[in-house]
């Protein structure tokens, strides 16, 4: 039989990052593809601990149907430290559990898009939310972005450019896969441009605890009067990726939207492991974890620059980050970044390559992303050494 | 500021059972109205002992992103089971794992199914399954469901009145919320029409494992030659709901497509349970496991239908299951249904109204649904005593 796909999926390919992950099942293949925390920012000793005792004295509940909105303990301490680290939630808003952050993101768009509409990125942009806004059959248009974020400007010539534009999608701290942080001058100039035009800023915050160098700056939801903003976020960074454990803060009459598709997607999210979120953030040092974990990000990022710095030719240009996961590489003009990309993992070292991550599918890029945290401090050692004779060889 | 939802959730309302199940905080109820497998069907202990060991030896994979298809041993597992137990599974198939039998469903719809589209399902249906095809735009049509399933003359014209059918939504087995199971005669006949139409079967099977009497029925999947039915099941009625792991068997090229659709929506099922279930199926009794199941579920149906046959008018017709979870109560012509669920409230005892099943949410209804899996004995014992009371009220 001849299969009739529908129209928001028959075109989306599978995430290049998630295939890139499948095949790299070589273990001699150096990778700073990925992009998974460092198993060592799993705090597998206490959540065993935990872990039994809920299969000891709480087993019925946790293995059984929950609340679509999620584990009511869990929202209730997701909420509070929100407000206590960021200054986020206001009286109009929600916090519910989702399915990692990508299914917060995922929701958005499911509730405020319909097939044509726009959503504005920066761009480049996390290819996750690119491809789940897409496959709402919603349209990604890029806003270049900078070292400091994007330009509210550029931002304004695109609102007016693209006036059925439902959302603007922005990871302001730590970006992914450009590794920068948009200023707080910035974050305030978006958010009024915002408000102007009517329109939802969906903020996506997946690394906002992992910083490790610089001032902390406010996620824009802190500033959020009117709201105007959907906040996203997981523990994927700073528990475990795999659990598939994320929250969203919204104003409330986007977030029972969102609680509908979410009860159409899985009904709710795994009720174990919101349980043992719960149990680890209220009963052990989440922010002691988080400092172990920053430590050992800073340490690793501050090892890959220091090789670039001495391994890279001085025209290949890279971002110095403050927190995250990602360096982001940028070949000079005249360098084919494909080719590159293909000499690299000649010689078995993993990148993945910029155009995944444009807003534009068929457009070009110049860079390649780098990731810090799982490699080991030896792997990173080698395999930028590698990288820095590719680039070498092929800068001539 | 004024939101704009999208069209496909902004008139979609939230489940009325996942509704009612979040009102049900009231302990002094006696709740007919979930659709929980019973707390007694999670083999705690054992699951307990697997966790422990996975944290000891397991921990940094368990807790680490995984492939968005599944954990590759468990779809493993899946598959050979499904070829034993069900002969589902030819070569053209793949076998992937979602979050819960409700993703697969969900999934379905998102890869066949353009707003406006048609699925054809039984009516009464699972509310999940069709909150989940209306979420993607496409429309619920009903064919009527009889003691042994649809009729299949009845389903061909169904067909020829609505052309634009994508896809038919069958639970064969057991079903919900109407308890019955379509003849091995009826499934035959409706493999050939949907062959016949060249439309997709979406045959969901969540409770075949749990026949307690009668004679098994192979899954439509199982004479799927064509590559024309999408097969639908989960863990959450044999070994945990709350964990929302499930599974899909269908014809690659639609896989393909539902797995970057779930991608999109959660990346992949929690990682550490499916582990979990790996490790039960393959060093555990499943199948031991599951026969106790079935005879508790056995025991539980025999005694509400005796309190059926005890206390209810015989004017009240009832399914009597050979597995599953519920039971399908009908009224006479001329008793009002709405009134009879609201006065078995007021004497505190929830059931869910057979309205919230129709496939055409302003269609009138005479039933109401009875799930006999969670309630205690005893309090199967005193509600339908009590439901018998409201019944000869309004019978007169």
């Amino acid at each position: 039989m001849e299969y009739k796909i529908s129209d928001n999926l028959a075109s989306l390919k599978p995430s290049a990052i998630r295939e890139i992950f499948k095949s790299l099942t070589d273990p001699t293949i150096i990778s700073f593809a990925a992009g998974n925390p460092s198993p060592l920012s799993f705090p597998a000793k206490e959540l065993g601990e935990i872990s039994a005792d809920i299969f000891e004295n709480s087993a019925a509940a946790a293995l059984q149907y929950g609340i679509t909105e999620g584990y009511p303990p869990l929202r209730k301490a997701v909420a509070e430290r929100l407000q206590n680290k960021f200054r986020i939630g206001r009286e109009f808003d929600t916090t519910i559990i989702t399915s990692g952050g990508q299914q917060g993101l995922e929701l958005a768009c499911r509730a405020l898009c319909n097939p044509g509409d726009v959503v504005l990125c920066e761009n480049p942009s996390f290819i996750g939310a690119l491809n789940a806004f897409r496959a709402v059959g919603a349209k990604t248009v890029g806003v270049p972005l900078h070292e400091d974020g994007i330009d509210p400007a550029e931002l304004e010539e695109a609102l007016i450019a693209y006036p059925n534009t439902k959302m603007i999608y922005l990871i302001p701290t730590f970006q992914n896969p450009g590794g920068t942080t948009t200023s707080a001058e910035k974050r305030k100039a978006i958010y009024a441009i915002a408000k102007k035009h009517s329109v939802m800023i969906l903020e996506d915050n997946p690394y906002g605890e992992l910083r490790f160098a610089g001032e902390d700056i406010l996620p824009i939801k802190s500033m959020d009067e009117d709201g105007i903003v959907i906040y996203c976020s997981s523990f994927s960074k700073i528990l475990s990726s795999g659990m598939r454990v994320g929250f969203v803060c919204a104003p409330d009459a986007i977030v029972q939207k969102m609680a509908v598709g979410k009860q159409c997607e899985d009904v709710h999210t795994n009720q174990f492991f919101q349980m043992l979120c719960h149990r680890f953030m209220t009963e052990r040092d989440l922010d002691g974890h988080i400092a172990k974990i920053r430590t050992l990000y800073r340490e690793k990022c501050t090892l890959m620059l220091d090789m670039l710095d001495k391994h890279m030719p001085k025209e290949v240009h890279y971002t110095r980050p403050e927190g995250g996961l990602f360096i982001w590489c940028t070949l000079p003009d005249g360098v084919d970044m494909n080719a590159f990309v293909k000499a690299a993992i000649a010689k078995k070292v993993a990148v993945v390559p910029g155009t995944a991550f444009n807003c534009d599918t068929e457009a070009p890029s110049q860079s390649f992303r780098l990731n810090y945290s799982t490699p080991s401090d030896d792997d990173i050692r080698r395999g930028i050494e590698m990288l820095g004779e590719v680039a070498r060889e092929m800068l001539g």
